[in-house]
């Protein structure tokens, strides 16, 4: 407890010594009456003159060409849940940087003072002519379903993280922990611990619910997901479904499995848990399939204790903490995913994009081995090769659909 | 000719070089897994607790302590008109390197998809928790008036400098004007051509209409402003009159002067041009005092050249234009207001602090002269002495306030 104590204060005090973990620098120089006239007035006006004419060389000549809106209603952060907008600050200010070091990206905390649907949604829409994609971040579950729907239609990327950027690295993590076991990737049977904003997202990712009208589709589904709630398997028509888990059960569970966590992962390849600490017990993972895969992502405490999963018999274990291998840690979609899409002008984040980034990211590591399925979250490398697949992705779709004439 | 088309060519080539003028860095070391422990997860979870527990701190240990948001609706830019928030960046971008070069201050545009009034006020409202102030910038009268208003209780400053900088500069300029001819100050026979934000504000700044409860008042007020608009003076009852100019017309011209511009300037000790080029004549200034003050800040083409002011025997002469003598630029009061405010944990601006601001700015300049009555745009120490002088306005307020038990 003395060492978690002494980290704790010294990340207050990182906090109190800076007051903010972010800053503005000018690009241009600003000593000469002459600096001034041609980066302000009246210099400035001509450039003001050529966007009002065409809105679109906003994406050359202004800071939208390079920027992102982190927004937040602090409603979902991190374990703490509802702690508020101004809570969500330092949260926020630790993406911006993760943002600008892997992918040279501004980013800027946008916590908002609301949490109706409708008012996130009126003030992301107000926002966007500086922004050049809107990261959505730590929004509770159904609000943020809907908030990202209403927005595909903004003309800039809106990408919810903790779903879609936790789902493609999970994906990356069950594509390597596959190849180092030897096992047919589209043939594991998933157990999917977590029925929030990221349970969700990684059953339709992992299955390819396209649910956008991407083409360019995909023949690297998993055939199918059981996912878990605190009630166990969720299966059509089982009584109390939520809309959103209704919709889930009609995309999953093809079997219908009925019963807990512990009755359908009997046989398993694979455990992903996005749900809370101490789910799963070692007699759990010994009931699985052989050496199964385990990836116990609840954070700081996660579903099972790696030591436990290896003692019952698993045969790659990740989390999401940095004290053990296999870390499975947004930062490794998040930058990569924006940078690509900036980079080739998108307008929306495509399930193929989503699903080249989650091969782009596994093939970064080339021979994975149970200790290593995933880069390291600082390995600068990732968001470049992330990037690039992203960006591929976006401009074959349009082709395809251009050649389709859709 | 050909050394303007040069001019703007480089202007739009600046812009094209850097794509934006701004860029965000970070204050905290990233390179080690350390380093994102502490900045990021899971170390950041303890400034969130302490946040969550006393919201108060994020004015401490978040980039609240020293960010201004910079918010426009694109309705009003420069001389441009109603250009959108696209066109409306490059001027924000320019705003916020001054904001920083000048105050130190990380200001970030705000550029706004909306320009109805309700919209404007319920974004900004949302967007306050990750703010230290809101600079609002551009936005067409009246609608700027009623937003500023509705939002003097948010809890940061909100301050339109377009109204209230451009009054505090013209301010310290009339002040420092009347002292390098040697008249008295507030016996000063002023008109002010321009009825919209920036005249307004002079209008009430010039003759102490406090309309917030500041206490600390002034006895400094000049005694009568005669405003004109289009039509020629305002005055109570002109067949007409909006709300706005009916409100203004009750506190200025308190002699009830009808008639043109060119009929209530004769006598008049100072003009103050903030409508538009060409208003006023040499044979205009003639029919002045002695000495006039010609304060013509229409920009680019201001009321009247100042050769020609002269010429009609102008004892001063000031404009909004860097090629000439006394330019009256916003730069010399927005960074000092803001960094003052945001030192002393202002909540508002109130009315004794733009009078500070503005009697600061005129001490900038220890000897007055026609050629000098302000000082020069580029001099860092200027923000420094406005930020101290609005700082302690604040204060002395705050504590006039506790001792009345208001």
């Amino acid at each position: 407890m003395g060492d978690a104590h002494d980290f704790y204060e010294r990340a207050m005090e990182l906090h109190r010594k800076h007051g903010g973990k972010l800053e503005l620098t000018s690009k241009v120089p600003l000593k000469t009456k002459d600096d001034l006239s041609l980066a302000y007035t009246p210099g400035v006006a001509r450039v003001c003159e050529e966007i009002a004419k065409n809105k679109e060389l906003a994406r050359e000549l202004t800071i939208k060409k390079n920027t992102i809106g982190i927004v937040t209603d602090g409603s979902a952060v991190l374990g703490l849940g509802n702690i508020g907008p101004e809570a969500a600050l330092p949260v926020m200010e630790g993406k911006a940087i993760l943002f600008k070091e892997f992918a040279g990206l501004d980013a800027w905390p946008l916590c908002l003072d609301t949490q109706d649907t409708d008012e996130i949604v009126t003030t992301i829409r107000a926002l966007a002519p500086g922004l050049g994609g809107i990261n959505l971040e730590d929004i509770a579950a159904p609000r943020c379903f809907e908030i990202e729907r209403r927005l595909q239609d903004l003309g800039i990327p809106v990408f919810h993280d903790d779903q879609h950027g936790t789902a493609i690295v999970v994906q990356a993590a069950l594509i390597n922990a596959a190849r180092a076991l030897n096992k047919p990737y589209t043939k594991l049977k998933v157990v999917l611990s977590g029925a929030g904003a990221a349970g969700r997202a990684i059953a339709h990712l992992l299955t390819c619910f396209a649910d956008d009208d991407s083409l360019g589709a995909v023949c690297s589904a998993i055939a199918d997901v059981i996912v878990c709630d605190s009630k166990g398997a969720i299966y059509q028509g089982r009584p109390g479904n939520s809309e959103v888990k209704e919709a889930l059960a009609k995309k999953s569970n093809r079997g219908g499995a009925k019963g807990s966590l512990q009755d359908v992962i009997k046989g398993a390849d694979a455990f992903i848990g996005v749900s809370k600490g101490d789910l799963l017990s070692q007699a759990d993972v010994e009931t699985m399939a052989d050496k199964p895969i385990v990836l116990a992502l609840a954070n700081p405490y996660p579903e099972i204790r790696p030591e436990q999963a290896h003692a019952g018999g698993a045969g790659v274990v990740g989390t999401g903490r940095s004290d053990y291998p296999n870390q499975v840690n947004n930062v490794l979609a998040f930058p990569g995913v924006f940078r690509g899409a900036l980079d080739c002008g998108a307008t929306r984040i495509t399930y193929a994009m989503k699903l080249a980034a989650a091969t782009a990211l596994a093939e970064c590591v080339e021979n994975p081995t149970p200790e290593l399925i995933l880069p390291n979250p600082l390995d600068h490398s990732v968001a470049k090769k992330v990037a690039k697949a992203v960006a591929e992705a976006w401009t074959i779709g349009e082709q395809l659909k251009k050649e389709l004439g859709r």
